[in-house]
């Protein structure tokens, strides 16, 4: 089941920079594990900016809470989140 | 080059049912040609609403306004589009 | 699996009386249907409106696209959707 | 009487890990007691966010102030509310 | 039980004048016999604009749904409400 | 003269709570002393939230600034002025 | 007293121009009589649009109720009033 | 003297096509000519839209006003603008 | 030239109060220096809050940006500008 | 391929004085290189702001997001990217 989810980092100015490093590397190491798992489908910047779209293929809305709120830099993203299924347009069995 | 167009649909109460009809035939029958072609990659229903979330896959700016134009229900629809490039965590090649 | 759906209904003021009451009625006719079906679990009048607080247990996102677009008054209501959870702080077992 | 209150959390970025620790399992506590007494009727998860969307059941707009401003996460809260009542679709006799 | 209730009157401008003259009367006539009933406490214009603030006096939140769904200009309304408690701070006994 | 006040309490999580405690006391102090003096005519908690509804009746505009701006919260509060003025369908004499 | 009053004029694209004509000359009239009364003080086109930024100078919020709500284009315009007082840093006595 | 004009055109859906094609004959007849003339220096679609954005080169506020009023779309279009001056970071003498 | 500028003041709560006095101070002295020379036309306080409203008589956009970027208070503010020229209606000669 | 960018800075208040001027002068070094190397088209202050607005000529989205987020100011702006592309009814063949 698919969501589409974007992020938008938000980290604070006074954040000191060992401390953002750390975070996203451990973000970066979250998010490819998470690919490699299937779980996250598609992850894109957006040009332009310090945001990302990604679509999450998950069990149910409770997996999806748990791989979003486990992102290490959760608390510092603005994040909205929509649910996604099949378009009656669309020529893709496999992207639904 | 990549960019996400989310589209809601808006029509008028007062179109009537066939001419409604005429123009989501034609819609559709447009949409699939752009996807066979490549040119749509994505289409998806956000779940609950008359809307869409899509990934187009377009040679520049000016041939995405050349797709998006030509929907037959432009007109009626209220649009935004994101450029998008690729992720530094994303994990495919092909996905940017 | 749970959603809350708020729908604010819209009716053009030039719609015929009859128009709108044979559409109100099909809703609430569909509006039971589901609720015995138990797939509209909850359903509030926002005190003061014309709208309405829902939740709805589906299957899938896809389920909750179907249910949602085949209201009679699909078409004239702004509609919000929020994928809900099991909160950890709830106390009842039945409830997520 | 019924009322939705929807509640996002912004903790503060400087905050300490205990502080903050500690009044979330006050929070959970209190939330768990009004629950138990069946004042606070419901309460979800928001999937993809720290939020939550909640239904209370209160004697008056009093009761409801008192409950809700007595929340050890008040002061770190976006809330909003909204008055509920029954809906004449509704075939639930104890849900208004 | 107190409410406010901010009322802005968007009347179609295809109506008629005699049938915005006749609802105008009745919602004339209904406000007053809800104000002389005590339940409509408090009406307001709202200076530079065809809107009021009201303060309404209700049992409870379905006779507030059941009071303003009655306005004859409530088709034609963007109605906000916000439920009102006394104030630690007030003075007044009788104003909450 | 009347006008409409609707103020929204926003204290900085930093301030010590002696600090916040002190000015809310002075806060409730200054505001029974406008009550008494029939400037600050009404008085409401907005239910589930920090914020209240108002009812001022000054002489002008500048009294209006004078008072609001000396409200020992007034650094911290986001407020909406409304002008006022007697409403044709209002039944009371006083109350404009 | 002076209040800032702002007009976005939304004719509908269905108005015939002749009706669109005699109201626009009846507001002119209007305006300039207001003007000439004092009551009027400025009034400025908002350069690039069809709005208006203006500065009335009455006696009290009534007597803004009573010129506003008797603009011939009143039923066409968004309008957004902010009672306006001598400010501590003007240099001008008459300015207030 | 630059200004930054973002234009967003909203055709109401029951104008006939032959007078939607003629005011659009008309408008680029016009915006060509200003272009000659040195007064509308850049002209841009949005792509993925039904909208422009453009710089314009005038004498004056009132000249822009004259310029955009006179468009022969200007009754049908959103329209934001901005004033703009030369960057201390820009590098071109002939672009402010 | 002239230009409607509205100014909101938003000091950091943390800021020293003899800080936040010595650059009122200066802002005082810098608007009544502007004043005085004719090039800040009005300027008068939004009742009931931190803000005002603005007129401004410049000689162009470049001249604009200087005298605003320039105030104390330049840092702190939430500034909208408009650009201003004479309505048709207007009967003043001295006014745009 | 062309793209409309709007950047408003938001420096922390806290920020000392020489940690701005240095950041400040990379970005105005770094603004102007990209001017010379054409990648940064036009760069335009927004009259009465901390904002400006700018036209990137860049290859893909790619390079976009490259440029954008290497400005020195990045994590302290506000930025909103549009897709440009050849207006129908520009003149001017080097302006796409």
């Amino acid at each position: 089941m698919l969501f589409q989810v974007e992020m938008t980092v938000k980290l604070p100015p006074a954040m000191p920079v060992e401390q953002a490093a750390e975070i996203k590397a451990r973000e970066k190491a979250y998010a490819q594990e998470l690919q490699r798992a299937g779980k996250w489908r598609h992850l894109w910047r957006v040009a332009g900016s310090y945001a990302n779209v990604s679509i999450f293929d998950v069990e149910d809305n409770a997996e999806l809470q748990e791989l979003v709120s486990n992102l290490p830099l959760f608390p510092y993203m603005e994040i909205r989140v929509k649910p996604l299924c099949r378009h009656p347009s669309s020529i893709r069995e496999d992207d639904s």
